[in-house]
C-alpha cells in the first residue's frame, strides 16, 4: 500500500465518485470550542464512502474476471456502494448481510440490482459464508475493508481532505475517522501522510465496539466481545484488518470512544446545524469533536460524516430525545 | 438587470457563498421517470440561497452607507443569511420577523448576531414597519426579493447550474425553482438566459400560495388571499415584486403547484435518497418533479432545494406521516 495505488484510485474515481464539499457551522465551532470542518459522506453516491472502495476494487479487476460477477460480505453500506458499481460497471453482485441489518440497506441492496444472502450475525460466520459462495460461483470476494484496491479508493477521501482543508487554510488539526474495520481510516491516513503531514488521523469508534483504539493502545490486533446491539451497524466489526492496522498503528494518534447518546446527539446537531443526515455510525466522529473536545488537540478539527443510510425510525428518535 | 449584474455579484461571493453540489439518485430518477438533478441550497451557509443575495447586496454598498447598519424584513431565511453577512461584513443588523416564523429561524438570527423585532404577520404591514425603523435609524433596508443585488446574487445559482448540467451533459431540461417573491426565480432565469439557453426555468409554489403562476398566467401581478397557515412558511409571499415579476414574465415557462403533502413527501424522499434535510418550501420544486412530473418536460429535470431550516418537529411529522 501507497500514496501512488491511492492516486491510481482517484484517477479511476474521477467522474464517478462525487467529491463531496467541506463544510462548517458557526455554531458547532461554538460548541466544539475551535472550528469543525465536516466532510459528508453521507452526500457521495449510495449515501456512504462504500462506493469508493467499491468502485476503486471493481475498477482494479481483469475484466475476464470482472465478468464472472463479484460477492460481498457487509453490514449494508459496503453492499450498497458493491451493487451500484457492479451494476454501473456492467457485472453482478451477491451480498451476504446480517439479518438484523437496518431495513433500508437490505433493501436498497437489492433495488439497485444485487442478490441478497442474509445471515445471522449472532451465531454464523459472514467471513466462511462469503468464502463457500464465492468458490461454488467463481465469485471474486470484494472484502470491506482489508483489502488494498479498497483503502486506495476510500484514500481518495483523504486526497480531497487534504486539498480542501489547505484552500481553508489548515495545515495542523486531528482529523476524526469513523472506524469499523479501518478501510477508511487507513486510506486517508496514508494519502494524509503523502499531503497534508500536519493533519494526524485518529478513529473513532462506539463504545464496546473499541477494538482500534485499543489495538493502538496495546500495539496489536485486539477483538470486540460483543457483536451487534448497537445503533452504530455500520462500524461494528470483530478486530482491525491485519492491513489496515499496520497502517492505522504506523500512522494514527490516539482512538476515541463515543458512546450510542452522543452518536445520536450529534446526528440531531447535524440535521439543524448542516441539514445532513448522519447514520448513527457516521455521526461518531462528529460527535467525538463535538462531545470530547478536550481529548482534541488544535485549533481546527476535521471530522468525517461517514453515512446517512438511516431507517426514518432511527433518525426520528434521535431528533426526539435530543433535541439540538 | 442583467447577466453582468450576476457576473459581478459572483466575483463578489467568490470565496464566501458555497458553490454547491448537483445530486441525484437513481431511486428518484425512477419515480419521477427522468433523470432528477437536485441542487441543494440548503447546504448553503445559513441553510439557505438566501446568504447569497444578502451577502451580494451588503457588498454592494457604499462603506460610509453599510457602516451604519442595515434592517431586512423576512420569515427567516433572508434574516438569517443578513445577520450573518452583516457579520461577517463588520455591521449591525436589525431583523424585522413575523412572530409565527419557525423558532428556529428566530433564535438563530438572534445567534448570528442581528436585532430581532417581532410583528404579526396578519394584522400588521412587515413593509411600514421596516421603513419606519429604518428611517429612525438611518439603517438601509435590504429588501428580501425585489432589489436588483440580491436578485443579482440569487442568480449565481444560476450561474453554477449552467456549468453544472453541462458538465453532467444536460443541456435541455426544465429548471424547477422554489419560489416566494421570486428572487431565486428571476436570478437564474437571468443567468440561463445568458449562458444556458436550453434549460427552461419554471417557478413552484405551494396551494394557495400561487401568486407568481397565476401572474405569469395572467400576464399581470397578482396577489394572494392568505397570509400564513401553510408549512411552507419560506415561501408565503403576497405577491411578486415589480422587478423580479417582470424578469419572470419575459423567462419563465408555466408555474407548478404543489400540495402540503407534496411537500412534506419529498422532505422525507430527499431524507432517504439525497440525506438532505429540506424545509417544507425548499421542497416544493422536488415534488413537482416528483409527483408532477405529467407537467415536466425532457429527458432531464433540475430542481432547487431552497432551504433546510425547519424544526425538528416538522421535519419528524413529515417522516412520520409519509415514510418513504
Amino acid at each position: 500500500m501507497n500514496i501512488d495505488m491511492i492516486d491510481a484510485a482517484a484517477a479511476r474515481l474521477e467522474g464517478h465518485a462525487r467529491r463531496t464539499p467541506l463544510l462548517n457551522s458557526p455554531f458547532l465551532d461554538e460548541m466544539a470550542g475551535r472550528r469543525v470542518w465536516v466532510k459528508p459522506e453521507c452526500l457521495q453516491h449510495t449515501g456512504s464512502f462504500k462506493y469508493r472502495g467499491a468502485w476503486s476494487a471493481l475498477s482494479a479487476l481483469d475484466p475476464e474476471v470482472r465478468a464472472r460477477g463479484v460477492i460481498a460480505f457487509s453490514s449494508g453500506n459496503h453492499a450498497q456502494g458493491v451493487a451500484l458499481a457492479a451494476a454501473q460497471q456492467g457485472t453482478t453482485a451477491v451480498i451476504v448481510m446480517p439479518s438484523d441489518a437496518p431495513r433500508l440497506k437490505i433493501d436498497n441492496t437489492k433495488a439497485l440490482g444485487a442478490e441478497v444472502v442474509l445471515y445471522d450475525r449472532a451465531t454464523e460466520d459472514r467471513n466462511k459464508i462469503g468464502a463457500s459462495i464465492a468458490e461454488d460461483r467463481g465469485l471474486t470476494l470484494i472484502k470491506p475493508f482489508d483489502e488494498p484496491q479498497v483503502i486506495a479508493g476510500q484514500g481518495s477521501v483523504g486526497l480531497e481532505i487534504a486539498t480542501q482543508a489547505s484552500e481553508a487554510g489548515v495545515t495542523q488539526a486531528d482529523v476524526l475517522i469513523c472506524c469499523g474495520g479501518g478501510g477508511l481510516t487507513s486510506g486517508i491516513a496514508l494519502a494524509l501522510e503523502a499531503r497534508a503531514p500536519g493533519l494526524r488521523p485518529r478513529p473513532v469508534e462506539p463504545e464496546g465496539f473499541d477494538d482500534v483504539t485499543r489495538s493502538l493502545a496495546s500495539g496489536r490486533i485486539e477483538r470486540n466481545t460483543q457483536s451487534g446491539g448497537n445503533l452504530c451497524d455500520a462500524i461494528l466489526t470483530e478486530q482491525p484488518g491485519e492491513i489496515t492496522f499496520s497502517i492505522m498503528h504506523r500512522l494514527c494518534g490516539p482512538g476515541l470512544v463515543v458512546s450510542e447518546e452522543d452518536a445520536q446527539r450529534a446526528m440531531s446537531l447535524a440535521f439543524q446545524r448542516l441539514k445532513l443526515v448522519a447514520e448513527p455510525g457516521g455521526a461518531v466522529a462528529l460527535a467525538a469533536a463535538l462531545f470530547h473536545a478536550d481529548a482534541v488537540e488544535g485549533e481546527d478539527v476535521i471530522v468525517t460524516i461517514s453515512g446517512g443510510n438511516v431507517d426514518a425510525e432511527v433518525f426520528v428518535n434521535a431528533l426526539t430525545r435530543f433535541p439540538a
